[in-house]
């Protein structure tokens, strides 16, 4: 019994449902004509892209979802499909699995694990499924499940013995550093405990926050990965059964953790530019490494044409810092300008000098500074429909250091779950590729350049022990006591979490960006900002 | 039988466990003495106040809530005290309110319905229990009961089947228009069915986008009710039960919908501001109708000493306008300051002028001036320690009619969840108790002041058709087709709905604000930035 499985790993656009399943029966025809399989699996939710967010809780948006099932099954009759879509039965949503072929609905298949953590709401939208759901194929039964169902123990283990030959999984498992490595095990772990193989499909592709890494993958009975797809790519792939086992074919190599990293951020960057329908990219471009890095992922991810650069000197900036942002826009081919702050700050400090008379100079002069770039920054993106780049790391956004309307002006932040020490990595993995951002920028000490010979150090700890504090704060949620007891200066310690609990409300007001850790600012980390809570 | 029930409607910080557990102790021993209470309620999840976010995934954040039960027990022994807080056992937590006596912790109640709806998001954090709980009080059975479980048929009959004489409430409900009526109707409906009296305490308090509107209540098993506390204000009350009948006692009137609305508005400010440390509050004041009503709703909630309003007009800015700015700046007692920005909006020019050589006047050029306020507004909150208000309403935040980073900048956003009309109606009202808006910025047509003799009607769709198709589309999910089935002009439909689609990325970064309808923007409404979905 031979059973050829297409294993579609697909980019949608989310809502977009009458595209996606025009999209659906051409994959579906590919994987027929050209790849001859019987059976195509797409992933979570496929007709609505996933996450849909509140799109599920209106009634047009759910029944044009339910109706297009039929359109594919009509159009589609010579393969099987199996695709997620939001079903509706009554007054309850489901997050189902469907298997259409030869015309008709055969069978769904509803979610039974509902992920409500972390970046999940799933129990927000949709009930829960409580059965087993088999098919038969050429002689072949297979079970259906989606996602977080084979994360539990038991789902697995259900269906085999309920008969399955194959389990299909289909998925929407976002990207984190590492993610792929523990999915991979999990799978297999479970895979060869029940002794069944699976076809694990995920999505991939940049929505909003998120990044969806495919590496879909099939797993034999005995816990081997004996297929995977590409990371960050959509393709579309075949794989023999014969006899329900998996005949080995090809295996796409694992990026290294930080090539991943970088792959991540290049292709969230592409889809949210390229998804909301801008022009291109601008960002200022600083001397500094963080803008540094930017522009070469702008660059990676839309190519040079599509990106411009923008060098804001004010007095505080260093020679340097000029001459390695021009260096570094010529070295990549892109446009830039030149456009000195002097003149608007200038203008500001005379039209608040009466309102400041008397009060000495702080950080309110800094952010003027910043500010000024931010106006600069949004006129020019305004008037040319290309999307401003923020450029802060994720260290500065844990800590609030950095200007809210300034330098955090922009609509997309790519660098936001990336800290100062990663983002140093990742210069240094690009230059490695080839030479594109200059050694001084990697080399000297980092300065917001706000005032004389500022560095960063004097405002923060240095960002060796303040990366490690951060990480343990936010993405482990240890205390201030269990941090200094990993041996961490307790100055450090209080400051640095201090300094993240009162800077909720700007993190609040800053643009989406890549999650890649286990835990990002924005839908993955929800805190109050109004709060009475010290962690120390 | 006598048992005296004190409802301890109270506001609470939000993560401050250890001055909560103080103001438990306090409250209690105040309902001893003075009203010589045997029992006292207080609202949902008191120990950390609601909502504490991901605050509640935090072990130490648990901790601590668990172990102040027992320092709460110690000191409180001749009054009986209910408490609400986050229960771990084993790895699971709940949503428990506890019965604490004679220094002992009595009995605990595990809520059983846990919203993951709106604003709310308690799958996210807690188990759902599945038991009635009983205790007994001077011969009185009392049942235990929590928020959403009284909104589900069936929980108040079960606890009268078990044996309950009476059923506490722990709530944190918090407003919309309306709301208390059909909190209020729903409950009484629940209490005459299953004909047992019930005790219903409320939180009161702002806390971020919330407003909890205190309007505790008591109603008999005859359905009606016997008490009311005060809206919108912290107030302990004692009610006397005679052989489980609540004896009739003071019923503080409910306020009509208009100054319910301005209530709510005004105790959300404060709440924020003060909640969150600030100084004081500042604002610009243009003259139109949005910032005069914020800064009387910022006055009535801080007093005159702690607002200060700034006006910077432009070249496009109407002689009335700063005229009648002035005048309710004078009229409230707040310190103002005149700003012209025309110097930084020339710096600008003059500094764009290269980069836009060719290119004509577009939003681009508004966009400098809203921004070169921001800038000066954000200048001045930095050097006070004042926050900033924005002043825009939620018809300019659904049409994305605003600039980030400039009208939008700010730390709060009173007016994001109230329409355009309701600002007129809400300025009138304010005028019925006091006049303080100029008539003439009521009865002015709205304009943004960005362009030569502009109106908002030029971009936008009258206010009476845009705010009723709006309400339609974000409030109740309703279709273009079914909007304009209801007779509106299709091409308002369609450009409102247009609008509201494709502005979520403003929203995303724009301040918290004050939810008062049924569906406000930010945890309440959760969009994807980036989407194919036509709402048409």
């Amino acid at each position: 019994m031979n059973l050829r499985i297409a294993l579609a790993q697909t980019s949608f656009l989310v809502g977009n449902i009458a595209a996606n399943s025009q999209a659906i029966i051409e994959a579906a025809r590919y994987a027929k004509q050209q790849l001859h399989a019987d059976l195509i699996v797409f992933p979570e939710l496929t007709v609505t892209g996933y996450p849909a967010e509140d799109l599920l809780l209106r009634a047009d948006f759910i029944a044009h979802a339910n109706n297009v099932l039929y359109d594919i099954a009509e159009k589609v009759t010579d393969i099987a499909v199996v695709i997620g879509y939001p079903e509706q039965e009554g007054d309850k949503l489901y997050n189902s699995a469907v298997v259409l072929h030869q015309g008709a609905v055969v069978i769904c298949y509803r979610k039974q694990a509902l992920p409500n953590y972390g970046v999940f709401d799933e129990q927000r939208y949709f009930a829960a499924g409580e059965q087993v759901c088999l098919f038969e194929l050429n002689g072949t039964v297979l079970g259906l499940t989606i996602c977080e169902d084979v994360w539990q123990t038991g789902v697995i283990a259900r269906n085999k013995a309920a008969g399955a030959d194959i389990l299909l999984t289909l998925n929407a498992s976002p990207f984190h550093a590492g993610k792929i490595h523990q999915r991979e095990q999990i799978v297999c772990e479970q895979a060869k405990a029940a002794q069944i193989p699976l076809v694990y499909v995920n999505q991939v592709g940049g929505q909003d926050e998120l990044v969806f890494d495919g590496a879909s993958f099939v797993v034999n009975q005995q816990g081997e990965v004996v297929f995977r797809a590409k990371e960050f790519t959509p393709q579309i792939s075949v794989v023999e059964f014969i006899d329900a086992q998996p005949q080995p074919c090809e295996l796409a190599p694992l990026y290294t953790e930080i090539s991943s990293d970088y792959q991540a951020l290049v292709l969230g960057i592409k889809d949210y530019v390229t998804k909301n329908g801008f022009q291109g990219a601008i960002l200022g471009l600083s001397g500094g490494i963080d803008s540094a890095l930017v522009l070469a992922l702008a660059v990676d991810a839309l190519g040079a044409d599509k990106v411009e650069a923008v060098l804001m000197p004010s007095r505080y900036t260093q020679t340097m810092s000029n001459e390695d942002a021009q260096w570094q826009a010529q070295a990549l081919g892109v446009k830039y300008h030149i456009i000195p702050i002097e003149p608007a700050v200038n203008a500001f400090t005379a039209m608040l000098a009466a309102v400041f008379a008397g009060s000495k100079p702080d950080t309110t002069e800094e952010n003027i500074q910043a500010r000024c770039r931010g106006v600069l920054l949004m006129a020019m993106s305004n008037k040319q429909g290309k999307i401003l780049l923020t450029t802060g790391n994720k260290s500065e956004m844990s800590v609030g250091y950095a200007t809210l309307y300034g330098d955090m002006a922009g609509g997309f932040a790519p660098l936001k779950d990336v800290s100062k020490l990663l983002v140093y990595k990742l210069a240094r993995y690009r230059n490695s590729l080839s030479r594109v951002i200059p050694e001084r920028v990697i080399t000297r000490p980092p300065s917001a350049e706000l005032a004389p010979d500022q560095i960063d150090e004097d405002s923060l700890p240095p960002y060796e022990q303040l990366d490690a504090i951060l990480e343990r704060y936010i993405e482990r949620d240890q205390t201030a006591q269990e941090i200094i007891a990993a041996g961490f200066l307790p100055a450090h310690v209080l400051r640095a979490i201090s300094l993240v609990d009162r800077n909720e409300y700007k993190r609040r007001q800053s643009p989406p960006g890549i999650k890649i850790t286990p835990r990002s600012f924005g839908r993955d980390r929800r805190y109050p900002i109004t709060s009475g809570y010290k962690g120390l």
